[in-house]
């Protein structure tokens, strides 16, 4: 069993249920959920141990998120948990067809964008992987400074060290400039998972894709890894997303690595009836870092990764509610969706 | 900002959950919901003044129908209260696939189809438009009366008037021709808004499309129009939806207009996971009544009503809770869905 | 009105909410279900009279059973009830996209799987027609010899005896081999309802259907009727049905019958947004068992069968809740999902 | 097994969630009651033959209504289907302490107070019981004349006859006097069942109880059992219930009976925490006809009525859903509501 | 119609279902309130002309909090909408017997705490009434400046100036004291409305009753009030609550009122049975408002009010969804509970 | 920290909704329960390491029910998961006021009834303390052999033993005679904690308090409490709970002990709105573990417990969710139920 660690923010997250606009029933779905927590939570499903290192209040709010992440069997004794502090929040309506979910952010001022001080040595020792996304360092002066920290102890601790770039325009207004924060994180990065946006928004390199073609041209990702580890010679291995978004219901889904031993495009799947996408991403990181740490093959990697972020799509919620068996159930070819009884 | 008034019955709506037939589970949806009532609520959305003039039982349902009414900013100065009357249901089950959505009515007797002597001159006063739809004069004598009441009161008043058409085959039972009440109608209307049913069943004049052919035959829709506008002069407009109706699940939606300036068609929208079909054509009224209010360019204006009611079939209930930027955005082409984040 | 007979077992069904996984809330939907049970009630809300012989607990869940079933009309006057036994229960969770739905069996140690002693003769009489499921005889060697009694009963009784082969790899663990079983069953009907894959475990005929080619290879399945009609000169009728499964959301799904005037083909149906797949080859049976009592043509019949269970698959829960008008109108051609208003 | 029938109204009953106002939530409690069918279902559920004779709209209501009388064994052959009608409403909200609850009724123009023509003398055939309430003469004129026929059926097909005054002041508009109708009705009564304010109101007779002594003065009621006897000779039996309401939540509820062998005080309950008061009466009628039917000892079958409708305070919805054994566990002493395991 | 206009913060309510700590299912009731919202919405649904005077974040959360103040028919001119700002929160859980409701506030950087600027002569202007609370200065020092200017306006505009002085002690974190500030404030107020601990708390005038004693010592309350009157001369009226929390379900509840024609003790009511105490305070304080205004004598105002604010103990959520009808009933004298209908 | 261990059941807890009978709405709130798991759900609340030793089955029920265990914190590393097995369940109605809770167990042939060979030595090692409870040897053969051995080895680990004794008459069917089984065990004990019935059935020592006379006779108690000390001088410890059950909403709530330093009786609570009566015991029990190793003062650990214990009447579910300083803070005497903020 590998030891995983993952840094970053996990928000209470309150949905209207179904496909309501937000208070068209008197009632929100709460759960919680965020990029690295999310992370954490499907390593942990996967068998793997997985550490969670966050800020939470020490009220109510912090306590039950506490046992929600526990239950998934993450290990929290990376928490440290703020007085008089507040837990992040983010609003989410579901779309379909034509109306995009979205998403409401009431996040600042939370425990996670005030607190430093962790005690990252500690957790990461005889960690295996760190992980964090461009999503932490994006709320807050304090929160970057602590991201850089954390990539830095884990490379300390001899640990692979993911970054997931995660662009977000709704957060850095803390006023640094994206391009600058997060190219000096990739500085300690082994692995980079992105989309081409993030690329761009978040290192300053473009694609010179053609997205107006229609068609995906998966000559260009290969081009644009090369160039992201050109620029970035730390980096061994780039993963790239490639949703295609038909719909808010209907996503195509697939990826690209450009590993150690080669360059590989994934199955791809057709993701007609979405039942959440959000979390979609991390469940792909999640499987990323458990594929390479499981799998010899690269392409077996991005395959199982790819596999297991499709089932995210089909489970409500933040956390990739699905088992190892039912991935590689997937990633073995099985995706008609007939009963299994 | 202009002011717009309406006129029409709203009835409470008592759905099964989710696809259940009725009574499947001891629960029913209410909420509230009808023609006109619908297209109020859309333009006040829009951020316009809107009036809505309707009778209900002057006990707690009108009560909470007003205060629902209210609450998206719909003026209702023009509502009658009745004594000892009841307010029309209808039972709404959603289909799926191949299984329609079903309707069953239990509006006679309803204060709206019994009511006379709305002050139509008073809340008509300053008034840019007003809109009624088939459906008010296909209730009752008394209704249909005080439709033709109301439509000649907002000539009166120098309000530009339109009429959506909208025929219901399970109504129109008090013994009158649905043709003859309708054309009388019509002859105090600016503009017309219907489908190609619609225009045969209430105007009696039929389209040569030829519906077998799976193609949809656009240039029919324009003879269509002109042979409407011959014989109704008073009319400078003519929208005609055009749904495709694949399954209760997915519609194809696009409309064309003869105006002013000319005829144009829409963008044509796949909606391939509707959400909730029912105001759909309400939805599309108020695109076009803002539309033609604010864009001098009837293409445009008809395009912004396609996209409006696009957005209203992934919405649960009768009500287009829409806004303004989000019609905009769609219009502009962000129809892929992405979470707004 | 003919008199029809089924036996069989009866489960609770406990289904996490919408698509969620098992216990994501605490929240279970609780309703009835079982394969003949299920067919049961389809020919009870065709019209029909309809027996459902059966064995319940003794105790608050017999009871509530009991009630379902006696809800849709269905005569309980064959349920045996047994002290101190359980009710057996299925847990389902709803796939979606490539996630499979999910049953987890609970129905060992069932009334039912250790029930004898039913008076099979006394509900048969002037029974038309009798049905069983392949469910029943592997669920125990008890179960087993009681639906080899109750289908000797029945054509003692003069009654057409039909079975849906209806193989469930979950089940037969008593240590008989399936095949033998099966075999010895079908000696007793006259009409056989399966799947191909039903006839290859249960009766040991393979299709020599090419399934890699993607396309349907109809012609295979009449062969394959005939072989089974050949090794069993007491069936008359073969019903296969066709499912392709694209996702958990989309079948397409059509049948074939090898009757007594010929070799059929069905309409075939695209059923893109399922709602519950559950109990879709019940009600095919049922409608198998209707249309072939009451239509002189097998053609009719089969396209009977296939509309009934198309629209079973827009229904949630095991019962198709749908009527005769709406089968009949969608095996009219009406499946354009148009609301009916 | 004793063959009990009851005409009368059911209708649909929406109540709001809980202890909510009406639309505070956009959802609606749908289930079906009414005073003789609640009856009819007490009588099927405590093992007795109950038919129940009203009249639905042959509607997808009236069909799911007869579905849900079926579920508790109640024989719906007396029912009749009536063609563009509509399936009376009763609106519900549950009060709390000094808060009532409140009914709003929508029953106007249903079919069971516009239909005739019912076949009393067919489904009275063997009858042992006939049981009727004072709320379908309250109905309309219509009703008034078949209530008034059907009491005359059953006396000719020997049933003992009972009725339940039960004035509802909301009703009774269509322009008779209640005592005149009432009192032509109880001509055909053997059995009264009543409170106090039902007796003045339905036969003009008053009590001399002084209710502002704060204490139950039963003597009172004997005085006013033997008036009402009096002037009617063809009573045999005067039932009185008292209901003693200290908040919304809090009743005391006992009840007198004035039989053939004597006058008696039932047991008093305590009901301090009242889960649905509503169909408490009936659950009371349906106690008295069990009881007179079954024990010797008038005595005791007021007790049993009086538990039975302790019993039905404690049960959400109309209907009284509780068990022969269970009546009988609380009459004989058994009221501490220790958990059962 | 008189124009009453109120000041203070709006939050979104978040609470767990029926008795369920937080987070114990995945589901939170969301609805708003806050202390002054309350007062307004009682006082419109009392048929009234009510303002309310708040910020709100210029997002979603903003918008729908409006349209549910606007739904009660509270006039919004006076709201400021405030760009990248928050809505505050507060948490609840209902307690039962001996376990309190719990509060958990989330409302630090509301778009209230951080607002100034508001135009208060704008909205006085004619105002008959002004009502504030001690929750607003108590929140921040922006809060608490303009709180003092509104007061200020509302007297210059010739409005009374009630203050219910509402301590929280959760609240008061930025530095003042609490007295200071609030003894300020009340030198603008013509009516005080508190209880026992308030009146320390915020004055610092301690009464002597003697709590341990287990009755109410009604003439301490009027030397408390004395006292307050002769330190703030320009308070013409003292209402002081009077709690008696026997449970978390079972209060007793009464109030005093110290006026200008005498010194009066309402009617107490027992409320057993408590389905949501929160907000209790703030229709006590609407219904003393509503009662001065309408009543010339002071103890049926004072009776007005406390009828009024022990109905809001019975209807879920923060809002008093009660009618004057139903007030004036219950201050009539039944309070028994009685099913209407 | 100490470290406790506990050994027995947990089940699958379907409860209908409110106080719904069974499948009155086609729904149930499935959470999971049990005696001996609640305590150790308890003790981790409570911030202490909690071990609970069971058999579950190696399916997705046995896995979720391990999830909720591990949110609670407790630790499940002596949890065994069993092939092909099931896990037990009880069906809960929840009774008011006459009607009593019922409890239908559906736990025969469960993965616990049939699980040998738990390494006990391993998990109690350095325990403080092991309870066990009556109900699992109740169960059947083997796990009335499994919690000896459990008892034999926390003996030798130098463990605490507390015993529950905790007597289900719808259990004890496998043949063996409740005393002798109990009693065997009993010799294992350190302490014992039981009502009275519980005594008896069990141990077969019965009370001369006068049950008829409607006072509680604390003496009676202490007699009994020192004949089974005397019977068992392993035991130092008898703690009995005293509950007074005037309906199913409202029991009267104490204890008493006999432990090493004398006789004590506890506060008594009353409990007038029961929330959920069910695992009440097992929080008493759980009180008396923490309170008797946290506390000096025996009565101060029986009035930790029955504190404990009453805020678990007020707690839906078998858990109680409540807090150390919650009960801290009731056992000081805060039992007002004000609100909290």
């Amino acid at each position: 069993m590998n030891k995983y660690v993952t840094f970053g923010e996990i928000m209470l997250r309150l949905k209207s249920p179904s496909n309501e606009r937000l208070f068209q029933s008197p009632s929100l779905e709460a759960t919680f959920g965020g990029g690295e927590g999310n992370v954490a939570v499907s390593l942990s499903r996967f068998g793997e141990e997985a550490h969670f290192i966050t800020a939470l209040p020490d009220n109510d709010l912090g306590m039950h998120c506490t046992e929600e992440i526990r239950k998934h069997g993450v290990l929290t004794d990376g928490v440290k948990y703020v007085k008089d502090s507040r837990l992040g929040i983010y609003y989410l309506e579901t779309g379909s067809c034509q109306r995009p979910s979205k998403v409401v952010y009431d996040r600042a001022y939370s425990a996670f964008s005030e607190t430093t001080g962790y005690d990252f040595d500690e957790v990461m020792k005889g960690a295996t992987w760190f992980h964090i996304s461009g999503i932490s360092p994006a709320v807050s002066q304090i929160a970057a400074d602590e991201s850089l920290r954390a990539m830095k102890a884990a490379k300390a601790a001899g640990a692979t060290v993911s970054i997931d770039l995660n662009y977000r325009k709704k957060l850095w207004k803390y006023g640094k400039d994206t391009v600058t924060v997060m190219r000096e994180l990739t500085r300690y990065a082994d692995v980079i998972i992105a989309n081409e946006e993030d690329i761009q928004k978040c290192l300053g390199i473009a694609s010179d894709s053609d997205v107006t073609s229609g068609e995906l041209d998966v000559s260009s990702y290969e081009k644009l890894a090369d160039e992201v580890k050109k620029q970035f010679s730390n980096v061994s291995t780039v993963a790239i997303t490639l949703r295609e978004s038909q719909s808010a219901n209907h996503n195509d889904w697939s990826a690209v690595i450009s590993g150690k031993t080669g360059f590989y495009h994934s199955k791809k799947y057709e993701i007609k009836n979405i039942v959440d996408r959000v979390g979609g991403g991390d469940s792909f990181s999640a499987g990323i870092i458990y594929g390479l740490t499981h799998y010899e093959n690269e392409e077996t990697a991005l395959n199982f990764a790819v596999a297991a972020s499709a089932l995210k799509h089909t489970i409500p919620g933040d956390f990739n509610l699905t088992s190892l068996s039912e991935v590689e159930s997937l990633m073995g070819g099985d995706g008609s969706g007939r009963v299994q009884r």
